[in-house]
């Protein structure tokens, strides 16, 4: 397979840019950056020195196996990668996303458009996020994770998706978000817990179970504080 | 304009130095290492591989608008910087400051003389480190944070400076951290938050209130246990 | 020192390879990758793009004199690493690990056969990690950590090794974390603490005292629940 690349890219030194790879009008893409095979780059997309991107998932024995979704990375127009950062074959990343230094977005990822990423924050495999949203610095949002639009997850927040810590079968699920819930910073969040819509969960709480739209909630374990 | 560095510099492979940069006598750059424009380098300074400095701001619509104080990324004699680092335009390092690998500084950022900023550490924009002062592996320093001299910030401290988490306008506002304070591994500090002089707050706290110089506290909400 | 590279390397483009380095059989190392003099590769090893393995230490004042143990970074069979990864020398990487993208090991650590250290994870020096192990995304082991065989550590889990925070000449000493135990996401483990067998510490616990074997803890402080 053959590139397509736009007589308008603006490349910086030492870029590798495998086969198969599409590049559209006016983009950037800074030193030393890594474009591998059947990544799709969309009009005005930069991208920061040192990055990596359209990697294909690999584990070891005690990974579970990956099944993509086949496709290579497709970034669309207008979306802005920071340096040395890594992004996944098989995801998916909308219009005017921001994704910050340093961040990692595995395979199987959506991204709604207009998100922000922030700087080293991850997202894990088969994760959904809405349009609108603010994943903020170091924050983690663990595989199987429903991020609904104009969720804002603060700084370190952290989650997690296996309630046996390896030690059972289980099938793995992530939290569930849903539109408009705010999760303080450095916040940790439970295999599976429901948030429902508009919620603020307050800055280094556990949240265990599931909550309720509008509820405010607070503590280890997270309680309710009052309604809206 | 052009650059200069002088002839005793100890290039790596694949160094990309870019336009208007300075390098003092004796220093190192690692392999792949990229010197964007207008950087200053002072003698002796180490560089690790693959870093990124003199990044310029960016941002999409969700993001504050980004003012720089103009000049580029200086960082000056003696200090020794990581691998696969970045650190932005319009910041100032001091003389014999260590920055560990996979940190990242942001733009119009102070630190001073001796401070150590650990691995995988970040320092957000408009923030002043002190002289002296240690901020562990992971830590996450918020944008618009003061923190005076001498101050230890443990592993994966989180800090915020948005008290509504994007839901209304208000003026960004990271903690202030007096002379002296200790901050335990994993504590969690809320936006604008005063904290005084030698206090000690205990791994796994959160910060919600001011705290008076001398104090310690700790758990959630933060509560003072004894004076020393 | 020559170096000794075996013919069946599979190299990425603008790899660059120090002098005293050997490479085994099959081994495929990616773009931009840095391998630093004195490094080990065994066969069938796969290391991604824009990595640095085999870094030397190095320190300010305000850091300890580190002492290695004399070789470079042994990396064993069919062990694999991601992409932007640093490794320091001094270091040992038994067969068949899973590296994540982003993750950073320091000297004079050991890491047994089929553990997993997760994206973004970060193991500080002196640290011996067993066989069978999951260090999950953005988990801090921090210094002069012991973790026996077939342990969880959860995502973002934090740990700490200095009670005093620098302020007082004080014997360095990380958790000794015992076989089968497992640490719930974004949890803090404070100096020294041991943690026995089959202990479950629960998310977003502070685990400030020894916990005695199949216990499980929750809370800050983390109290025991029941027995097994």
């Amino acid at each position: 397979m053959k590139n397509n690349i736009h007589k308008s890219v603006n490349l910086g030194e030492n870029v590798v840019i495998e086969e198969g790879v599409y590049i559209g009008k006016n983009v950037t893409i800074g030193h030393n950056s890594v474009i591998l095979k059947d990544t799709y780059i969309g009009d005005y997309v930069t991208i920061g020195s040192n990055c990596v991107l359209g990697i294909q998932p690999g584990g070891n024995k005690k990974m579970r196996n990956i099944i993509t979704n086949g496709g290579g990375l497709t970034v669309n127009a207008y979306t802005k990668v920071g340096n040395l950062v890594t992004i996944y074959s098989g995801t998916k990343i909308s219009n005017n996303v921001f994704i910050g230094d340093h961040a990692s977005i595995r395979e199987n990822v959506s991204i709604g458009e207009g998100s922000v990423i922030g700087r080293a924050a991850i997202v894990e495999l088969n994760s959904t996020i809405g349009k609108g949203c603010t994943i903020q610095t170091l924050a983690y949002v663990t595989g199987d994770t429903t991020i609904e639009d104009h969720v804002f997850i603060g700084p370190c927040v952290s989650m997690s998706n296996d309630k046996y810590m390896g030690a059972q079968e289980f099938k793995l699920m992530g939290p569930f978000i849903k539109k408009g819930a705010k999760i303080g910073n450095n916040a940790s969040l439970l295999p599976g817990v429901i948030i429902g819509e508009n919620v603020i969960v307050g800055a280094g709480s556990v949240v265990t179970k599931n909550i309720e739209d509008n509820e405010i909630v607070v503590g280890i374990p997270a309680k309710k504080i009052k309604d809206f």
